[in-house]
């Protein structure tokens, strides 16, 4: 209840503050059998963290993940993995004034609020430091997705700021340090100058996308698919807005345009972005989200003190100009960890049932 | 993990198909001592029972709700709530056909390609109509939080279709059966009846809002307080996105514009919708909704039947042109069980926190 | 957390109060594609259900269930199984003085400490009435278990207060009111009319065991399959109790004694009870329960009032000298639903595991 | 689902296997505002810990605990408490040919069956090892409740084999290795002298307790007080039996007898043992639980091996000749968790009833 567990079957239980001493997650449901090691996790954790451009935080932490559990000659075992992620670089004398201050836009107020106590090194918990873990058990989930189904989870950035980004192809993301899908992003290192130089931040639209991901997933009236995607990806720090398919473009569609029509050959569109009633339809799962510019900015901001008192703040510290910019593969994990508790939940339930649904799955071109 | 319960401490339990004998829910974790009667929950279920207005489905079911449990002599136990709703015009050979085909745009393939079986009747358990028993429940959460914390939530219409809908006042939403924030309707009621005409649907956007919300309701890292109320919203049939206060527009937004100042008389602005860090702040908790065109309309729509084959899919039944136009009182209902959920969870945790926070708290005109 | 449900992927959440308008309890995570029919779950409820012979209750309650949804053309479709059952012989008036006392051995006392208020008519929810939603629920359990792997779950007495009753066959249970497996019960029957007219009660043991059940069910910490039959079986009113394989007798036995050998041709011995580090070995589950004596008896109790001052409770109402006599069944339904719940997480987990273990299998003469 | 987790809002999340990296666990749903070091913990640690006297496992294992998260500045801050314990004595070599072998009483078999895969060293996740986290969270409960109620939970041995523990004092429990409620415990050595000598080993009885618990905890149907403290208690490793209060013996008590007489003063005896209807009393909770004999025994034992062909197995490693021996502080910890977790969930539904107890609890001589 305390809402540190991502999950239900495939459980991810994250720990630690952004200063203290570790951070790390505890996986349980993970099947057992399946080929792991470090390095697959260590992948993912590289992609997300700091320092590794200018126009992120400069804070340097390696990330260096270690497998403390439920793994057995490097396979996993069906029991809980453990993963721990030491913190190195704490400059916590960076936080000293903010113990005693609320920043604008940030959680400080609203902790000293529910808790009465609170680390104030770095964010503590809300730091977005904690997304790692979630990161770390991504890469597991994705890993047991492709193997068992073939499904691709990836994400890319479509607007940073102002500027919106046409989608090129997925084969750029991995060459620029903005997640963009385009071969030139001369653009984006401008405007990140730009803002820099202002002492401002910038918001970001990120999509995400999985591709090879089976029917049938998805429970009928709370736990759909999409509300779980949507649960997920909200609780993403600094997002503010989630779309699937079409999203609020649906509002002024007609019915006769939106629903997308079904023919032997398969779907003939994809409004739905691959859900349906809240179950996968064997079609990509399309999500776009909306992440706020970061709060964390060198400009003073007006505010208050725990005496109530009013205060300016500037958030010193080394702080990424757009968080969005790292984004992407903690999008890509989260997808990825809802896909695959669901895909334990449909073995479960449905895991006997005998039908033989193959023609009709061969003929709309989905896998089972 | 079937996905029929909503809620962790404060659970709703939602049983019951279209056509079937009988909708409900049992809501377990409600506190004891609440007056509470069958009317109290009737008037909510009232607002969203269809047949209402020429817009609506003219489907026939008065609703009725009986309390089975939980409340002795009109005051609750503490024990389960069950709530029973008798279906009584089920017209089922209007779906004779369904049964062998998939209709564009709903859940019948992938009930079909999950299950194996499905109750075809009216949609099954995928139909609208399963939102009754969580409006019940919502009524139950509405009332505790009025009479703890002095809560109001409520909802409206913001856009139908292509006609945006510009807010005048909360109070015309009650006499206009669109739930229209204004007082002159005439332009709705042309535009459906157009729709109606054309045998075609729309979307809808719905603004939902909480105010007198706790300061501290919300968990840190993945049960944030805007991942469930984006859970909740997403999960409601025909909901494609959903935005917390700026929303999407946060990702064109400076920081220095979207962060929200704290001043000794309360925050100056609300780009965060009420939510910080996950945690509920005090102010308004802003939500948005984007709703997709009704999938069953008269128009024939391509699409196959459970061998394979096209078919030509007609509608007939009877059928919301726009279901956004009832969504508003599940909207509320779907954010009050939120709301009612995390201030139970914050009960549990932090009940005992003996921190003085009054003086801040009465600075920042916030309830504790 | 209000503890109204039982399981975690076979969910049994129950409602109602002892002389409320009903009963009953809706039954989530039943896999699609099982024929099932109300007759299959009145079977074990006329079993439980009071007045049928001279030696329990005299209340007349039909018992009789209405399956409300989940279920189409007599076949499970994966959605919910709402089950009610209405009450139709409560005479309130016999409890009229209780509102007011709290009876010795009864839950008066700590209903009213915990709620601050209750509904005292015929116990309200504390009733044992309300274990007939269990066994509804343990009907369909059961019934899955035998199609899928041929379980077999069977319960009888095996000690009436003083009176231990040897086992001679499963076979006599059905044909006497004690489900008690000997051919002759003279001496138990003139053992409760001792009672009755002593207007006292007494206590039994009963004894469950399932047989056929695969091997592998339970979790390695904390969800042991003994633990969570210890959970089901304290669980059940008045049970004080509860054992597996040697139980108590454990304690003075030696290790050379206990273990049980392993051979090719099978186990060598049942000590464990059917258990291993809490997961099922594929040999018969053996469980132990200890009832105590009725509290509800004739003669006058010294008790005190809700203000605290001295009362003399003589509980007239329509009671079982002995609870255990009818407790068969619904041990036997607990038991059922534990092994239901944990053969769909092994599914969940495990149901991908592709080690060939069929020659092990077959060497040890237990079901996979 | 994989049954790592303890308890629903005060929850341990359980890692590690015995000759892994490490053990430990994540604890959520701490209040905040709690003084907690490291020494309070590593108490519980040291009185568990193995290779303590010469009756116990000669493993060195320090078990020293590190707090990874949830504490600042030596106080409970809200968030998940993670928990550390490394691994240091490994002697996996001991377990060589097991990998191969089932030993009798173990899991090897039922994991092997479950799994497809197992970590044979030391008995991997099914080690008792795996309680020192529990252990560790434990102490945390114990303290919270220390605090808040004055709550005082405590284990003594009462039964070593074949010989019954008279009870003499609780000050004696802390002074000698068995855990023995009393002054001379030389029979007791020469007990397990005389087994270590014949190769053998032999159960335990051992009785928990708590004191100063408020009355109301524990959920009327599924989730008794009793039902969760036997599910906690069969839990623990080498348990067989669970009993509450008058346990087995009240299948031969009368209703006349067994029935705690209320008076003004207090209640007249505690057959019941604490809990009456699932719900705590305010009396002691009492319970006791059988623990079978350890099944690794130096002398040899028939059994198979993977291939399902007769072996012979001697364990070697190093084992505890009585499990129960160092059982006491484990069972502690578990009591003091179940009473946490229903603390907790008291809090959450009826934190805020109004109605004035204080009278009738004055009169009862509990603490509300």
């Amino acid at each position: 209840m305390s809402g540190n567990t991502f999950g239900t079957l495939f459980t991810v239980t994250n720990f630690g503050e952004s200063h203290g001493p570790a951070i790390g997650c505890v996986i349980d449901g993970c099947p057992p059998g399946m080929a792991l090691t470090a390095a697959d996790i260590q992948h993912d954790l590289d992609r997300r963290r700091p320092g590794t451009s200018r126009h992120v935080t400069q804070r340097q932490e390696p990330d260096q993940v270690e497998i403390l559990s439920g793994v057995y000659e490097g396979v996993t075992t069906g029991t809980p993995i453990a993963l721990l992620i030491r913190n190195t670089d704490q400059r916590s004398k960076d936080y000293g004034d903010i113990a005693q201050q609320f920043r604008p836009g940030h959680a400080d107020y609203v902790y000293w609020q529910k808790y009465g106590v609170r680390d104030p090194r770095g964010g503590g918990r809300s730091s977005a430091r904690l997304t790692a873990p979630t990161v770390a058990a991504g890469a597991v989930a994705k890993k047991w997705l492709k193997e068992k189904f073939g499904t691709q989870v990836r994400a890319c950035m479509t607007q940073l700021g102002e500027l919106p980004i046409a989608f090129e192809s997925w084969a750029h993301v991995a060459h620029n340090p903005f997640f963009a899908p385009v071969a030139n992003v001369q653009a984006l290192e401008d405007y990140m100058d730009m803002l820099r130089k202002a002492h401002d931040s910038c918001g970001a639209r990120i999509r995400v996308q999985a591709s090879g991901v089976p029917v049938g997933l998805g429970q009928p009236i709370y736990d759909k698919l999409d509300a779980d995607i949507a649960y997920a990806m909200m609780g993403l720090n600094a997002v503010k807005g989630v779309e699937i398919g079409a999203g609020f473009d649906s509002v002024a569609q007609r019915g006769t345009v939106h629903g997308d029509a079904m023919t032997p050959q398969g779907f003939a569109s994809n409004h739905a972005g691959g859900v349906l009633g809240g179950i996968s339809s064997g079609q990509d799962i399309e999500v776009s989200i909306a992440i706020k510019p970061t709060s964390s900015i060198l400009s003073p901001r007006p505010s208050i003190n725990i005496h109530g008192e009013p205060v300016e703040v500037v958030t010193k510290g080394r702080h990424d100009p757009c968080v969005g910019i790292r984004a992407a593969p903690i999008a890509e994990a989260l997808l990825a960890l809802v896909l695959m508790d669901h895909a334990l939940r449909q073995r479960a339930q449905c895991g006997g049932v005998q039908v033989d649904l193959a023609a009709i799955a061969a003929a709309l071109d989905t896998p089972i």
